[in-house]
Formats: C-alpha cells, sequence, structure tokens
C-alpha cells in the first residue's frame, strides 16, 4: 500500500533506541538526541544532522508518554543534542521527497500529534519541557523547540533558528511552526514573515528580542544556563508522587486481513475499502481505589484500550491507505462502561494515575477525529456504547443502531462525557453534538451530575438526538450496507476535506489551526509541481538545479 | 494570463443586469434571478437552470452593495428565483471544469466576499436578506440560501436544498456550505453528514428538523409565507433615513502596464511580477457634518478610494496571476487623513451613511487581507500612512520606512486604527500586531482615546513597533530592492500557504474557517487527478463514463 516494503510498527522502549537517550535525574529529564544516520525507517536516505524521519519520532513519541507513566516524579524535561553544534537539521529532505503524497502527510500528522502530546504533558501532567539548542535548530528541529515551553539557543556566532521550509525547499513548515510562531510565542506578524522566509535563521540576540528564543548564552556559560532554568522550570509544578506505571508491550497478532490485540479487533476488508474496528468493555468491576488501579497499571481497562486503539490508528494511517470507512462497533456490558467511567471520573480528581489515564484516552480519540477516513458507529446488540465508548460514537460521521426489541442495545451517557475528553478545539463532543440544542444539552449534562449516569434504549437515544439512523430488524443490515457502499464509492479527497470541515465547528484553537489549516495548504502545496514536479523546489533540493516555478498565484 | 480572452471587469449597474432583478417595495426589496443561459462570461458553458457564473455574481454582489448605499430605507431583502421550480442549481459546473486552478480558486474567493457582504449588511447595514426557495437550491444555489438570515423552501414533492458537490463532482461546496451549515445553522454533525453526501438533497419537513431550512409551505401557500415573514425580517430592524448615496462607475483608465482610478494607481512590472499600488490621501478637509457628508456621496474621499481600491484588487486577482508582490504606498498629507478619519468616526456614531462608509472600507481591507499575494508597504517621504491608511501596513507581510531626516515621513494612528476596521476573524489588526505586547497596545489605545492621534516620525515608529525595518537614504533603495526580488523569487504556492497561516493569529470565526481552512482544503482537491484529471469527478461529470478514484486517503 506504501512504498514502504514493510508495514511500520510504532511500538519502542527506552531499551531499543537508536536515536535517542532517555536520562532521568531527580525531578528533571533529560532527552538527548543523537541520530543514527543509517538507523532510517526506510533505505535510501542518511539521517545526517539530527534530521528525522518518522522511526525518530517515534521513539520521541515513546518517551514523552513513558515520562508521563513511567516518570511522575519529573517535573522539567530537557531536550538537547547529542552532537556538536547542531541541534537538529529538521525532518530528512530525501526522505520526504522520496515519499508518496499519503505518507507524507500522515508524517506530518504523527510528528504534530507529538508536539502536541508534549505541550499536552506540561499543560496537564506538571512536565514542562524545555530546548536547549546547543547548535542549528532548522525546520522541524526547531518546530520541536516551538512546542516547549522554553527555547534557550547558544550564542555562537552560529547556531541559529530557522524555518527554511519556503525559501529553500518550496513548501511549508509541516508541523505547526508558522502557527506556533505567531500565534503561541507571539512573534509579530512582518517578523514573522521576515523568519520565515530567510534560510539561515535567526541566532543570537535578535532571535530574542522577536520573541524566537526565550534566551542565549555563549557556549562557556550555555550549560549553566541550561541548568539553572531547567530547575526554574521544575520548580513551576507540584510534582506527583511515584512510584510510575510501566507500560509494556501490545504486541498485537498480526495477520494478513486481521490486527489483534487484547481489546480492539481489527478487520481489513481491503476490496470494500472498509476496516471494523471493535472495541471491548471491561471484563470486570473498576479498581475500588487509587491503590487499586495503580497495582493494575498498564492493565486497567480503559488504559489498555487507550493504548492499544491508538496503535491500531497509527498503523492503518500508514499501512492501509486505500481503506477509507472505520465501522467503529463495541462489544460488552454497558453497566460496567459505566462503572469504569464513574471510578475513574472519581479517582482523577486526586490522583495523577487516573488523570493520566484520561489524558491517555483524549489523546487517543483527538487522534481519531483527525484521521482522515470516514467513520461509521454501529449500535448493535450486545453493544457497549456507553460514556467514553459512547465518544466513539460522537466523533464518527454517522451512527447506525439496530432497534430490535427482542435484543435490546443501550446506549448510556457518564460523567465523562461532559469535560475530561476534550476534542482538539476546545469544546467536547456532546457539545458540538448539541450545538444547535443548548437546552438538551443542560438537560443531558444535569440528568448525568444528578444520577452518575443518562442510560437510552435505542428508540430513546434516537428521540435524544445520540443516534444518526435506527432501523428494524428487517431493514438495519440493508440500510448499513447500502450506507458503507455509497460512502466506499465517494472521492476520498472531497470526503477528506469534507469530514475536516464539518467535525470541528464552533471554536478554534493551534490544534485545529494545524489539523485544519496547516495540513489543508500543505496537502494542496505537497501536490503541486511547484513543490514535487522534476523541477521543484523539494526535488532540486541539494542538488545544483535551481528550482523553476509556475509564477500563478491563486 | 488567465483563459479568458479579455480581462474581467468588476462594474456594472442595475440598468446592466443580465441576469437579475431589483425592485425595491417600500422597506423591503425583491431580489429575483432569472440567469441568461447564454449570457456567460465567457465562450463554452450554457447557464441553465440558474447556475452562474462570475458575471452572475459580480451582478450580485453590485445590487447588494447598492442596496446598503442607495435605498438606505431598505429593511429586508428577499431573493427568488424568476425561473419556474428551480431557485438554482448552484455554480455552472462546465464553467468550472474548463477553468483554471487560480480561477476557480479565485472565483470561489470572490463569490465568497458576496455572501459575506450579506451576512455584513444582515449584521451592520439593519437589512436582513431572506432566501424563498420556490425551487430546487442545489450546491452554490443552496450556499446562497446558506448566506441569508432566514431560508424558506417550497414543499411540492420535488423541491429540496442539497450540496452534490460531494458525492456528483468529487469536490467540496465551496462558498463556505460546510461551514455554514454546522457553525451558523448548528445542523447536527452527522446529519450534515448525510446531507452532503446526498445528491438529491433534503426536501420538505426532514429540511425543517434538520434545520436546514426555517420553513416549509405548499405551493398554494409559499407567497403568503414569503410575504408574511419577510415582513416580519423588516420589523427587526430600525430602518434608516434616505436618501440613499448614488453609486457611480469608477471608469479607471487601463492601458497595458497601468490601471489608473482618480485615487488609486497600479502600475504592473510583470517581468519583475510586481504591482506597485499607491492610494492618495485627501485633497482637502473633511465634511463637516452628516448631511455636507451626503452632499459629497460617492466622491467622499474615503468611500471613492475604498470602491476603488476594491476594484483594482478584484481586477488583479482574476487578469494578473503571476504578479506576486503587491507594493503598497500612499501619497499626501497626512494630517488630513487625520482629519478624515476623525471626522468619519465622530458622524459614524449617528449617521448611517458614515457607518456604511466604514463598513466598505473594512469589506475592502478584508479583501486585501485573504488576497494570495505578498504585500510590502513602503513609507517614504511624501506618504500618509495614517489612520485608515496605515491599516495597509498592518495589513502587509512587511513594512519598510525611509529614514531621512531632511526628507522626514511621518506615520500616525487615529480612533479608526483601533476598533471600526476589524478582521475578519474578528480583532483588530492593530490587536493582531501587538498580540505579544498587551501593554504597548493598551498605551497606544489610550493616547489616541485622549488626544485623537499618535504621530510618530520614522524613528519613533520603529521603536514603536510599528515598522518592520527603516533604513537610510544610503541603504534604502537597496535593502528594498533586494528584499522584493527575493520575494518574487520564493515559490508563489508555498507562499500562499505561509501568508495564510502567518496573517490570522488569534481567534478564528466562519469568515477565516472559509478562507483559511476550506480554501485550502479546496485548493489541494481541484489539483487532485480524483477531481480534474481525465477520469475525475468533475471531467466526467454529465458524461456517461463514471469517474475513478486513487483511494488511497491520507
Amino acid at each position: 500500500m506504501t512504498e514502504a516494503t514493510s508495514p511500520i510498527t510504532f511500538e519502542t522502549d527506552p531499551s531499543r533506541y537508536r536515536h535517542w537517550r532517555l536520562a532521568v535525574e531527580g525531578d528533571t529529564a533529560r532527552l538527548t538526541w543523537d541520530v543514527q544516520e543509517t538507523g532510517g525507517l526506510r533505505p535510501g536516505y542518511a539521517l545526517k544532522l539530527n534530521s528525522y524521519d518518522l522511526g525518530v519520532d517515534i521513539e520521541l513519541n515513546d518517551a514523552v508518554e513513558r515520562l508521563r507513566f513511567e516518570h511522575p516524579e519529573v517535573r522539567a524535561v530537557v531536550i538537547t543534542s547529542g552532537k556538536d553544534r547542531v541541534f537538529s537539521a529538521g525532518a530528512n529532505i530525501h526522505m520526504l521527497a522520496s515519499s508518496s503524497h499519503s505518507f507524507k502527510v500522515n508524517f506530518c500528522k504523527f510528528t504534530n500529534e507529538t508536539r502536541l502530546a508534549i505541550e499536552d504533558a506540561s499543560a496537564h501532567s506538571g512536565q514542562k519541557y524545555m530546548a536547549a539548542c546547543n547548535g542549528i535548530a532548522a525546520g522541524g528541529g526547531y518546530e520541536i523547540a516551538l512546542a516547549c515551553d522554553q527555547i534557550l539557543l547558544v550564542d555562537d556566532g552560529n547556531s541559529a533558528v530557522s524555518l527554511p521550509e519556503v525559501p529553500l525547499l518550496g513548501v511549508l513548515p509541516g508541523t505547526g511552526g508558522l502557527t506556533r510562531v505567531v500565534d503561541k510565542r507571539k512573534v509579530r506578524r512582518d517578523h514573522a514573515d521576515i523568519f520565515c522566509t530567510l534560510a539561515e535563521g535567526v541566532k543570537g540576540q535578535r532571535a530574542v528580542d522577536w520573541r524566537l528564543v526565550d534566551a542565549v548564552a555563549p557556549k562557556s556559560r550555555f550549560a549553566d544556563l541550561v541548568k539553572e532554568r531547567l530547575a526554574r522550570l521544575a520548580a513551576m509544578t507540584p510534582g506527583r508522587p511515584g512510584p510510575g506505571v510501566p507500560l509494556p508491550p501490545l504486541n498485537p497478532e498480526v495477520t494478513a486481513d486481521r490486527l489483534r490485540y487484547s481489546l480492539v479487533d481489527v478487520r481489513l476488508d481491503r476490496k470494500g475499502r472498509t476496516a471494523t474496528i471493535t472495541l471491548s468493555g471491561p471484563a470486570g468491576d473498576p479498581p475500588p481505589d487509587a491503590a487499586a488501579a495503580r497495582r493494575e497499571g498498564a492493565a486497567l481497562w480503559m488504559l489498555r484500550l487507550s493504548r492499544e486503539f491508538s496503535d491500531a490508528l497509527c498503523r492503518l494511517r500508514f499501512n492501509e491507505e486505500e481503506i477509507g470507512l472505520l465501522i467503529l462497533k463495541t462489544t460488552g456490558d454497558p453497566a460496567r462502561v459505566v462503572a469504569h467511567d464513574r471510578a475513574m471520573a472519581a479517582l482523577s480528581r486526586d490522583d495523577w494515575f487516573a488523570r493520566e489515564v484520561l489524558l491517555h484516552l483524549s489523546r487517543t480519540l483527538r487522534r481519531l477525529d483527525v484521521t482522515a477516513r470516514s467513520m461509521f458507529a454501529l449500535v448493535e446488540p450486545g453493544s457497549c456504547f456507553a460514556g467514553s465508548l459512547f465518544e466513539l460514537a460522537l466523533s464518527a460521521d454517522r451512527t447506525y443502531a439496530l432497534d430490535d426489541p427482542d435484543r435490546p442495545a443501550a446506549v448510556a451517557l457518564t460523567p465523562l462525557n461532559f469535560g475530561a475528553l476534550p476534542m482538539g478545539h476546545g469544546p467536547t463532543r456532546i457539545q458540538i453534538r448539541f450545538l444547535g440544542d443548548p437546552e438538551r444539552l443542560a438537560g443531558l449534562a444535569g440528568k448525568v451530575a444528578a444520577e452518575g449516569e443518562a442510560r437510552f434504549d435505542v428508540p430513546g437515544a434516537l428521540a435524544a438526538g445520540l443516534l444518526t439512523v435506527a432501523a428494524d430488524a428487517i431493514d438495519y443490515e440493508d440500510e448499513v450496507r447500502v450506507a458503507i457502499e455509497e460512502r466506499a464509492s465517494l472521492s476520498p479527497d472531497a470526503l477528506t476535506g469534507m469530514e475536516a470541515s464539518l467535525r470541528f465547528p464552533g471554536a478554534e484553537t493551534a490544534d485545529t489551526k494545524i489539523f485544519g489549516r496547516l495540513s489543508a495548504w500543505q496537502n494542496w502545496i505537497f501536490q503541486r509541481p511547484n513543490a514535487v514536479g522534476d523541477h521543484g523546489a523539494l526535488k532540486c533540493y541539494g542538488r545544483p538545479e535551481r528550482p523553476s516555478f509556475d509564477w500563478r498565484r491563486t
């Protein structure tokens, strides 16, 4: 499906890192990247100067996640380079130039999610990040720094921060750099314009004056500055009691048309271009208290499910490009999901681990929201679309339900639907659902607050506005089959644009600017001869030939 | 430059309309479209079933603008079709299929601006709009209805509203339909998903239930419903005293490399791919009161300038695709601009005409913001970048100033910089300028509120953060020349994406979702073989052949 020879996998751990070193020292951690030139995920390019490919980012993503779960005591993390005079040259150009359109877009999507996870850890897990740029930070290298709370840059007359994509490559910085420069760091628009068109970037005091970095120091004082600032960052957050919760490998069973985890089962119909993803509800009762939850650790139902589902989504994005429709199913006892949701909502008020589990699920659901595939949820007998799992139905483009009085299916809302699992642009999925009917939303919120849940049979859920279509046993299968076939017949490009436009009504944030705006512009630019044609800027990079452009502007 | 044989012009008036009839009856107006099949702007397509091309939209835009200025007494406008059983089939497909990428994108941009102008008239000029869909309203036809405050649909068993672009053409509705369905009308996301993939659309009571229209009535009662609702709409707004202000033609002088209006002068350097636009400040004093302003009418400096500049931008977008950089200059006395600004700010508190002039300038500046060309403003001796004209500098990607003590240039802020001329996403340009320095913003706002203006020489303006670069007489010309040459050498696609990402930090609205998100996705889709390839959906439409898709999703 992709040009990669074998499917891409997303699991790793620090003992297997090829490009990063993770060192925890008391309440701070040091993440050092020293990318192996010959360690690329695919052959054909060398990862020089700490340039990176997807494999490097998979390790970074793993480290950020492990720090949150396995090292709760860490309050500040510094990212620095193991190479002399270079922090990072950014995403590897030769890797990008030799990748398909879909791979490029999904590479950017995954790296964006990693950057947002760093910001999420800072905002919600009390783990602050600092980029200690001990050398040039170019393109994606600077974009990693932009995801950190603080950026320090060595002032050696040579080291600069830069976003050289526009002037050198004729594409955009693909990991939120433009948005973060003006929206997060509030660099003045005209300074941002100069900076983003200046191949060599900006260094020294001017980088501070333009708000591109927070401080600079000569090489002789750089280590001291880093140490002092890191201690100050750590002092800003309260810290969380250990011990941590280890994250063991997921080890799914992979066969030709199936991807099977303990709680997530993915069946592929490549001819029909669909994947049916079945998520299992909990098999037992929720942990009675925080200590019991900690003992369950990564085996805790909600965490295990979230990790497996996230992994499955990443594999589908990269390894199954032609799968256009995800059919989301659940199986289990809705009452048990309600019980787990209520327990996690209660525990998360005081316990960092419970909170961390909800944050993980929240990220996984956001990963689902920005996945460029159509999604139908199917509510059927034996399903458990309750609370946290009902978020799947709210995330889906449509929900179909079988209304069979002999085999009734139940749907439920829990406290988790009303705040703990927000979308990337801020509101909850149920707020978005009832944007046109805030009174109904208030009624449901009130009921759940008072009673801890709101249960519905299928006709009740339809009447409450929680389902799209309910059909009886005679019509259901045909109705769903026709809807799936119709969906699978439509232009995949138009669907991607349509879904991205319809899924995020209401407010906007940097999150949706990146996935809604930047990814759309980049989609276009990645397709244009001015970037990827034989004489395009991306193709000419590193060759003596200068790019030749079609000058027409839109 | 385009495939059009002659340059496109944007001026018209009701006596020359080929496709619309404008009838004013007391405090309501009726806009009836009856598109002439053979009246297309270019040969090669027939405008059947009230389908439209740019020419039809130029007339609509003209009518909406004239209603605001020439018919202030109108409080409610109904848009209806002069054809039986069809309101509009939307943008003409054959026109789109035979247009260049740039033309398609600019066509959508112009029609979007017209729809936003309708909403602007409703929000700020007390002219409410109603779409009386007396037949099917498909695609762009329904999108015009979505721009209105109310949508009525005849219930005749046949007439439906629809957005069939995704299922029939493999592209997106290009005029904000997706955004307005979920954001403005707050249609539930799953209903919106079904609606936007259903070629035949939705009719009758279901259209009401899904919030797609406000009311339906059978044919026999439709005219009564329209009359009654229109009267109710008119009663919602206070009405404005006449008489109106006529808008005479602009009649620029057009030569090979120049476009010359009374206050706006455009000089083209096609080889350098730049246009130098010089805007003239006022030649005399501002009108002393509202009556005097009304007597000046369309000759009032600010209105004349705004109309001419808007017209020039439209011509540049369509007729000069390869012009990549707009060099914005002003000439005149800054003190006179300040005087006019202060007069207009004062008059607009009580006078509809003064308010209407500011709203016009506001729309023109927003047209500038979303123009996909780079913009540098040049502050030079003899220039008058003050207040309303300083918005040009704030809209520009960079501002260069000549700092020559012998020939000093002045820059000034006036009350108009602090609220009357907001960007499309809500904030003022000066708010965006000082997003990272709100204290400085508050200081400037306080000074202008107290003293009516804040003047700066070039070093002072640079220190205040109002300029990008100031250079002395020895360096200025070289500095500017090099910057222009560098800008003109960069990939036009990457610049378009970069500028759209950098120009709108801060909050988001439907306005920026449409120009930032929708236009980017559409840019991409318009480029993809799935839409425009020989077997793409847009190319196959109306042929027996079914489109064939590359199924890879991103």
